[in-house]
């Protein structure tokens, strides 16, 4: 079975993104030059799951971001056939956290990147999520989408990690516990 | 006017206490021994705000754990008498956090301790919190009383400092930005 990781900016407030999808609170600055180390995680994936909502939102990319096969779960998409310049770099699918992950096992995928907050959650209430990498902005914005959810019961973590950044971004490591 | 300060735990996913105001999640064997500054932060306060529902979490403490002067915010308590063992040590009253404030500045108070979710937010909306210092737990809970809320707009802030605990605590200290 492979393993779940996130690696996710929320605000101090916990949303991942503003009510409209927007993400003008993440990308400031005094972000420029700091190297938050996704591009060394990203490396280390063999796959990436993301839900609608992070995939409307990257899908105007040019250039596409992503390096590794990526796996949307839908049940809107599913069936449905990706945009011609996406086409071989991603697949719509409708399936379950556990069903999904089979299905990349089967492809020989270890490490998955789990992204975009429902996608999270549900993993995470699947037990799927190995562990997480969470950066949190120092901005309070009072709504928007939530990064944690419903858990079904307590979730208990290891702290691995955690440094701060000059621009006021601090970041930590957290891995599943037992 | 006094500042306001805030000194508060939480869980990775936001919550200061779960549905029915427990604290089980954050009273941890492994944090015995633990020095996370509230000591120190206490000393350098003159005056405490709290709200009712962490008024009712501490009125049965003995002994009673505040050696300042306890202002509790409720529409509900105010023009009632404190409990005979807390006379002189607490208040009730229905104030606004700035009406609260001034009532403070009369009685020479500086720096107050805000505390309790619904005192922070409404603090946090009145501009009236000048620092935060938010120890994070390592545990998703799902559910609960929520630190933040509805803030009327974005709040920045500046982050000053950060530091871990091998109990896994994370503890970062922010100040309000302009």
């Amino acid at each position: 079975m492979p393993t779940g990781h996130v690696f996710i900016a929320t605000t101090l407030d916990g949303f991942i993104a503003r009510p409209d999808g927007s993400l003008d609170w993440l990308i400031l600055p005094e972000h420029q030059g700091e190297d938050h180390g996704y591009t060394g995680f990203i490396q280390t994936m063999d796959a990436i799951i993301m839900g609608r909502g992070t995939y409307e939102a990257v899908r105007g990319f040019d250039p596409w971001p992503y390096d590794k096969p990526v796996l949307v779960l839908s049940r809107q998409l599913a069936g449905t056939e990706p945009p011609p310049a996406l086409r071989g770099k991603l697949a719509f699918a409708d399936l379950s956290p556990q069903a999904a992950m089979d299905h990349l096992a089967s492809q020989g995928a270890a490490r998955v990147y789990v992204d975009g907050g429902q996608i999270v959650q549900s993993f995470l209430r699947a037990g799927l999520v190995l562990d997480m990498v969470i950066s949190r902005i120092p901005v309070l914005i009072g709504e928007g989408r939530s990064l944690f959810g419903d858990t079904g019961g307590d979730i208990l973590f290891t702290h691995e990690a955690t440094r701060s950044f000059p621009s006021g971004l601090v970041q930590s490591r957290y891995r599943l516990l037992g």
